[in-house]
């Protein structure tokens, strides 16, 4: 056997029993010392160099721990039995090097802040971190934080006419994760089919094809989804976003509504209603939601504060109907909370305070002049070429393009002045290109120019 | 026709259309005025009602665009046909009275904090708020925060030996949440079935479950799982917590691990590393990651922030191999990050002051300190009754129990103490009661004392 001579660093911060332990596992794994063979008592080598016993002990526990070498009682360690090849030296990739500056992706315009009340915010998280540390001790609640939930609750009723108790109230970190939630119960009802729109939310439609479920695409007409041709005699869901169809914005009339209810009733199917951007509408009073109209527990309703406070915050709900709850009991601890604990109280201080409500109000005011001055932009600079579809809601407007340039083309010009414009294939035909513009992200002195030049760009 | 004699309230706060649409709805809903009725034009109704003209329009307006009734160009407006029946009123129902205070689940205790840098992380956060407010417009980006990432990268190398650059890192909000990212990963390769430990951590068995995968159970040994017994001649994953087995506490020795990689190259299967707290050993140096011995790109490494920060906070992250890395860059925009972004930043600043070095060297002094303490108790008042196994890391042992008792009533007995102890059914024989006892969660001064009383209450 070689002789054990490590080079000690006495001078170095690494202990010596690490030093020891380095040395010992690079001569086992690059096979100076084989497999099978004996290594010398701990006397032995706290002897020969001039170490203490503790810290030769320390050396082969940790080998040992690791599975390097064993022990076997009364006789001393030997080196295990290895399985590598000789070439198994790993360097780290060069990509580790170089990562020491702290950036943030920063795409161009997205969002406009300027209603929202960040020093408030700021105080109510800090309100949440200083009054309430405890909460940083546990887990949240699967469902989400009892508090939040409250004050959900409240919400709304008072803004959507929703009626749902605390206890009914499920949160979640986005709609996709609520809607992860939603495949586990309705796999469990036996519910295989989703009908969705056609145009329609595509990124809910990626979590029902993940769970297994079966998808069938529904026409949305100039009232929503065209209900009769919902699957009948089966039971199954379709997820509808009624007050703000997206992309399309069309609204669902109240007749549909009840139609679409008395529809799940029979065929004993749930309707799942993504009340996304309802909040905002400038016209009148919200479109209340069709949850309220629901006499039949038929309906699952999902809300989001991404587009009434910021993007970054991904903290979304559901409303789930007495059967859907019965089930989400039975299974809600075999799932972990996703939302940040610290956000949930927070937005329910936020919340509590008013600050939430006030936030909305001036958000729809600021909105609406936006809205205005894009419409009257598009009629000075594009009347006849650019026509703007259900304008009277939402974060977003559907253009649809006279032109025979396909909507990818539009959307990259678009994209190239910094303006979020998404092409929409499903609306687009032979001579009309649509398009998703999201004028919300435009400040409100930036507009009539935005767009002057989007649609210079566009008929060049 | 009825007559149209709403009672308006001139001193309410509710705008006076708003009153108007109220009662026009409800006539039309509880069926005083029928569907198809002609309803007044807004000339006459402005002139019955001593209102202007623009009050009866908005409250018409409000009630066409939500469906209640339509116009007819050059005629007027008429009530639609809707399909409900008689009894729709809906009342909220009792539960949403009452809520108005602000509160948070408090169970006994769970976890201990004394090391935590509070003041720091507040710190940290008010830092990304204003410092970086911008970082709240734009969504997180759905593989994570880059500049976490980077800390991630920098970290997993130092502690865990585990190579990995900032592009092969995801983060997601706990383990639950990446297991479903791996889920879509693995159903690309047309990997189906899922290898876990026996016994296990049934969480993730839930993700797996749900998305579709066949489980098998493989039983673990002192040394880890039994690589023997895994899956040959068909591409299919191993889930394992080698450095630290839950809840036995095992230790998987190298020449094992090569074992298990060999098995995994030969048949071009993954090993999924869950490292949950193997920051946390108290003898020696932590045992090295498997992940770093990996030289075919087989390893999943998955690692968490809950037990070495505070449970509340949801930040997970997982190192893919590079077929997998592909595969996730094809579909991640499919999916939104679910991690809150101000506590992703808010970690990152955390960590590159060092200050989460700091709260892990804080924590392994303190957690080992109420070890010995713990390990003193049990050998104290329990001597051959309570055999505490594999005792050098994590936050929790496993206690075998020389007792009739089954292990559901010793755990509620201890719960009734306000200790977290968890019956473990599979480790459990006729004469023996195995169940993990979460020592970290108790102050270190109360250690004796509560574990006195616990035996107590066992032998009573």
């Amino acid at each position: 056997m070689k002789m054990i001579s490590p080079d000690f660093d006495n001078s170095s911060k690494t202990p010596l029993y690490i030093q020891l332990y380095d040395y010992l596992k690079s001569e086992i794994t690059g096979g100076a010392i084989g497999s099978g063979e004996k290594l010398p008592s701990l006397r032995k080598l706290s002897r020969d160099l001039s170490i203490s016993i503790t810290t030769a002990d320390l050396a082969y526990s940790q080998l040992a721990v690791e599975g390097y070498i064993y022990s076997v009682p009364q006789s001393g360690y030997y080196v295990s039995e290895l399985n590598f090849g000789a070439d198994h030296e790993i360097t780290p990739p060069e990509k580790l090097i170089g990562h020491d500056t702290f950036t943030i992706n920063k795409p161009a315009y997205r969002c406009d802040l300027s209603c929202f009340n960040f020093v408030k915010w700021k105080k109510c998280m800090a309100k949440v971190l200083n009054e309430y540390p405890e909460a940083l001790l546990y887990e949240s609640d699967p469902q989400g934080e009892e508090a939040l939930r409250c004050e959900i609750s409240k919400y709304v009723y008072s803004s959507r006419g929703v009626i749902a108790s605390p206890d009914q109230i499920v949160i979640g970190a986005g709609t996709q994760q609520l809607t992860s939630h939603l495949c586990r119960i309705m796999k469990r009802m036996n519910i295989g089919l989703v009908s969705t729109e056609d145009p329609g939310y595509l990124p809910v439609q990626n979590i029902f094809r993940d769970h297994g479920f079966s998808l069938t695409k529904i026409p949305v007409t100039q009232d929503g989804i065209n209900i009769s041709k919902l699957p009948t005699n089966l039971a199954s869901a379709v997820y509808v976003s009624p007050s703000n169809q997206f992309p399309t914005g069309s609204v669902m009339p109240v007749g549909r509504r009840y139609q679409l209810l008395k529809w799940a009733t029979e065929n004993k199917s749930y309707i799942l209603e993504d009340d996304y951007d309802s909040e905002l509408r400038y016209f009148g009073k919200p479109v209340p939601a069709l949850q309220g109209l629901d006499k039949n527990s038929r309906v699952v309703y999902l809300g989001s504060f991404s587009s009434t406070l910021f993007p970054a915050i991904k903290i979304s709900y559901m409303v789930l109907p007495e059967e859907m709850m019965n089930i989400w009991s039975d299974i809600k601890t075999d799932y972990t909370q996703t939302c940040s604990k610290t956000e949930q109280l927070t937005l329910a201080l936020f919340m509590a305070d008013g600050s939430y409500s006030t936030n909305i109000k001036k958000l729809r005011k600021l909105y609406s002049q936006k809205l205005q001055v894009a419409l009257s932009a598009f009629n000075a600079y594009a009347d006849g070429i650019v026509q703007p579809v259900n304008t009277q809601s939402g974060i977003n407007i559907l253009l649809k393009v006279r032109t025979k340039k396909d909507p990818i083309h539009l959307s990259e010009l678009a994209r190239s002045l910094g303006l979020n414009v998404i092409p929409t294939a499903e609306l687009t035909d032979q001579d009309t290109s649509a398009l998703i513009f999201y004028y919300n992200q435009i400040p409100l002195e930036e507009m009539d120019a935005a767009i002057e030049n989007m649609i210079n760009k566009w008929t060049e």
